[in-house]
């Protein structure tokens, strides 16, 4: 998601500072991922004039006259779909979002995420402006923070974890690289890079996988190899975690999405993180007396809508004046419209739905929602061809309230 | 599976010739495959006395006192979790099959596959003996000898296909190949299932993929890269077999095998082709408007036990005399039993059982079935600990019948 804070009309226009992340922020954008499905990106801006900040530093301005005000709308794009198909701009979304930025130029990102996204849309994004499917995760840092868990997906799973703060996470590639064939079809697979278990031998492994017990999966990403990930899940969450018990408490299994199919380079819809979850829970279900028991962390999950939320009342607090006026302590103001653009209405509109007010739902035809008329399961509250539109018709119904 | 007749008693004991699979067999014994969990074969000789015959040529014999006659009993045995576990022979099946074989030294396999396993179990083990799970897709070639099919599955599915006689196979791999990003998430890959003869990417592609209709998918083997698999058969599936077309009829899809598990060498089960299976249908059938359709030609589908009673019947024919007593025309003799060991109910007892007389089941405890009293559902004929015990159970019954 985007959140985009429109000043008001009497701003100037135009002019911007460069912003500076917090370093507060968890660097959760040093992922190596390049998909940017469940992502949502927050960026805040306002067409005249965006204030720098560091450290939480008291904030610093061009001139008194021009303390910018308190926006009442914010604005969430999908990426996938509705901004990026892959890694090219669609729907007009870099002249989309530089009318939200103005020509800011600005910012240093300090994510590789913010940065990839800077540029390819030509506009600064900070990192604490994207909002991952993974994101939530770390609210459950407290519960796992020194148990062993398992992360898997795309990219760098392990990495994501331990910038959350989980101590000791380990990718299901090492966890299987312990078990001598434990994956039957491992022998046909002819590797193009040394693969993980011959690389760098530990001299001793970092966790002893016979007898201590794995006390969560997380599913951070799109798994690669969906058929080792689903053997070895299958034998770690039958085995309450430890391989070779059986009939024990399945450990908690969390998943940063639910999409079943989401727009991705390909022109046709490509098979999500949800479709994983159906592979894996049909034949989980098959083999284990009692059915897979998970929580998916992605959108429609009304709670990626509220932290959605929750984050852009830190960025707007973060860049607008009201330290100075409660004593330093941001004031919290409710939006009175947060705008969700997204191209998959079972997973954008749904979730908007159920979030409820304030938020306000639209599709673009530039993703897996294609059709003229408006979605009949999921309505959208606006339905419109790109991004650019839905940019466009936002500025237009708030500059003119 | 594996045969024996046995000869009379009244036959001497432990000679034996050498023998040499006719030429007119199918060499489908040189696929790369070394799992052995969907094969059954078929061991053709006599406690006493071999036979050697070469091209159907007439049976030469050591001497015409010792003419052997017909045996009235087959034995087909499975070989994963039964003889075999992995690369390891268990259950005592060496000594097992010694006994059944004589000291033969016997034969020269000309597959790799019955070469593998008589260097594993010290018993000469012709290719003709062998059966494997897609043995029966020669059946359709017929239907589809000079359509463009695909064949995907761990070792080298296409040149199982094209020996069978399929003129325009394509690997699954290779079709994906032609289109890009059709795998989202290929490029985090670092293996690949290309088996080594294929690396050299031919200057043009062997079919025309925009163009040219995929007429049959075919499931030789285990899937290897189980979500690049599943995303390109929905594909394909899903346009009637022309990519990116939309509401076509699903071409046949055919599986060798329908195990949800199986005993591989890792100690406790693995998810098989049924698994593979289960979730692609599971997928299938939320992105389609019709469920999808398929043929398992694998146990317990009764075919195979059907399949296998011929080839015993054309072992014996060729082993045995009748050549000379019927003009030379194979004379067909109806076994009085065929046993079936097997270590999984429901896939070797439930075929048995549907496949009727005179199959008698029998199951050992060294694969997926471990407990002590006979299974539940598909109650076994006999249970036993092992394949050594279920061939001396056999010989005794029929010794002194």
């Amino acid at each position: 998601m985007v959140t985009v804070k429109k000043s008001c009309k009497s701003e100037s226009a135009r002019d911007s500072h460069r912003l500076q992340p917090s370093s507060n922020h968890e660097n959760f954008q040093r992922t190596k991922e390049r998909k940017l499905r469940v992502e949502m990106r927050f960026h805040a801006s306002t067409i005249s004039r965006v204030s720098q900040f560091k450290n939480r530093a008291p904030l610093s301005y061009q001139s008194s006259s021009q303390r910018r005000k308190r926006c009442n709308f914010g604005i969430a794009f999908d990426i996938d779909g509705v901004i990026l198909r892959g890694r090219v701009p669609i729907g007009g979304s870099p002249r989309a979002l530089r009318r939200l930025y103005g020509d800011s130029g600005g910012g240093i990102p300090e994510t590789k995420r913010a940065k990839e996204l800077s540029e390819l849309l030509g506009v600064n994004i900070m990192f604490s402006q994207v909002v991952q499917g993974h994101s939530p995760f770390r609210n459950l840092l407290k519960k796992f923070e020194n148990e062993l868990i398992i992360a898997t997906g795309k990219g760098d799973p392990t990495l994501v974890m331990s910038e959350y703060g989980f101590k000791k996470v380990v990718s299901l590639e090492e966890y299987a690289s312990y078990f001598e064939s434990i994956d039957p079809v491992s022998q046909y697979k002819r590797w193009t890079t040394m693969p993980l278990s011959d690389r760098k031998m530990p001299t001793l492994p970092r966790c002893d996988v016979s007898s201590e017990r794995i006390k969560a999966v997380f599913v951070v990403s799109d798994p690669v190899d969906w058929g080792r990930d689903i053997q070895v899940l299958c034998d770690v969450l039958r085995s309450g975690g430890l391989h070779r018990e059986a009939n024990r408490n399945q450990p908690p299994l969390y998943f940063a999405a639910d999409d079943l199919e989401y727009q991705a380079a390909f022109p046709s819809k490509r098979l999500g993180m949800g479709a994983f979850r159906i592979a894996l829970e049909s034949i989980f279900n098959r083999i284990n007396p009692k059915g897979l028991e998970y929580v998916s962390y992605g959108k429609p999950n009304p709670f990626v809508f509220k932290n959605a939320e929750a984050i852009l009342n830190q960025l707007q607090s973060s860049l607008c004046l009201d330290h100075s006026e409660n004593n330093g302590v941001p004031r919290s103001h409710p939006f009175k419209t947060l705008y969700m653009i997204g191209d998959n209405p079972s997973v954008d509109v749904k979730g908007a739905q159920q979030a409820g007010r304030p938020w306000f739902s639209i599709l673009t035809r530039t993703g897996v929602f294609r059709t003229k008329d408006n979605h009949a399961e999921f309505p959208a509250d606006l339905v419109v061809d790109t991004v650019e539109e839905a940019v466009d018709y936002i500025l237009k119904r708030e500059c003119m309230s």
